[in-house]
């Protein structure tokens, strides 16, 4: 076992944080195992209850350890990586990594478009707009609040949507509709999650997450969807490589 | 003036938030206007106090106002949009915005690197790194905090570093060090910013903010630098087209 070095001008507790991340790296650790205590940890390093403390703490915080009140501290599970540079299915992100995923669908609607959508899709204020929200799920964990808007103008028989549980909707948008999405702009912010998304998310209040909003366009550069995606910052980052 | 439909199914407060993004938009009220206070707006759209209230703080949580204690509730400067998709120059991009940029130097020195920057840069544990640190300013308000790692090995005379305030980075690379930087890799996740950098970016802790980390690589695709940059969410968005 690594010993820490009282003499180095690096803090213990610092270097108490290097052993735990190598201990994870190597995978003495896995995904969800339970750490030794503060207490285990200060007995076995020899250092203070206080410099194990921090140095949990800081890892909780860098989002490489989690709690569980009552229960003890446990390794995060590595994040889910999505590039941002093509259309991505979110599903086929999944499987990839072996991940199952499944989507709750919370909503099918026609509404009155807001400001915001409206401006979004180009159409007036108050136009009809469908509604699809749903939460997207990995493994049954929740991990994307996402909300799509489409201009009912462009979409007939609003029943056809119902399968977007099981086919990917732009795949719907085309067969059934013959609306095919080329081109998207994509923002990203980051934000704070709200009551309600954390009540769906399972995640607290004021948990960080990525805030997307995306535009997508028809051939003719018509917007057909506008979509706004609420995604949990504790399971998800986003990638992008640059040449 | 607009008035509100007590008839409508859309609730009052909802109302009264597309109105007053609605005088946003139109530049009835400007980016650090103050608005009317809750008082103010429910006489003047005869809704009760608390209806005026709900829109106000809906609307502090959009990001769209702000308040200051005491003095009352103003409206957001529209955020900085930066591209995804390419190498961006973010004193480049302010001054395409007709903002001001400025580099604050922290810190330029010469560093034992940690485990997560010796696997960045595929350099040795406590191999010597180069840290750069900096505070990114657009018209004196903080913006980025930026820390850049660098191999030792490949950078003879750190005195070359110190024109970065007015130099990109990668040009003093590329003219004094001989390092081009072809290729590079970032990731983005939403974090919440700590003390110590909300003391330095003049924000709360707690608040949103974006972590992007790059990796960039020369010519041989061999590491050059490892930066690593903590973003304020409430003055930055980023963006991607695709296509």
């Amino acid at each position: 076992m690594k010993k820490l070095d009282p003499t180095s001008f690096v803090p213990l507790y610092h270097q108490l944080k290097e052993i735990i991340v190598e201990n994870i790296e190597n995978n003495v650790w896995n995904p969800d195992d339970k750490i030794p205590s503060e207490h285990q940890l200060s007995a076995q390093y020899e250092v203070s209850r206080n410099t194990a403390k921090k140095a949990i703490e800081d890892l909780v915080q860098d989002g490489i350890l989690y709690r569980v009140q009552g229960t003890g501290t446990f390794v995060t599970r590595p994040k889910i990586e999505q590039s941002l540079s093509g259309f991505y299915s979110f599903s086929q992100v999944l499987k990839e990594k072996g991940l199952n995923p499944k989507d709750l669908i919370l909503k099918i609607s026609i509404e009155a478009a807001t400001q915001k959508v409206a401006k979004a899709l180009q159409i007036p204020r108050d136009a009809e707009v469908i509604v699809l929200q749903r939460l997207r799920c990995a493994n049954e964990e929740p991990i994307i609040l996402e909300s799509s808007y489409l201009p009912k103008n462009r979409i007939e028989n609003i029943e056809k949507m119902n399968t977007v549980g099981e086919t990917p909707l732009y795949d719907i948008l085309a067969n059934e509709y013959q609306l095919f999405v080329t081109s998207a702009k994509e923002t990203f912010e980051p934000v704070l999650i709200r009551e309600y998304e954390g009540n769906l998310l399972k995640v607290k209040e004021g948990s960080p997450a990525l805030l997307l909003e995306r535009v997508a366009f028809d051939r003719q550069r018509v917007p057909v969807e506008y979509c706004k995606s609420i995604v949990r910052g504790d399971r998800c980052r986003f990638y992008t490589e640059l040449i």
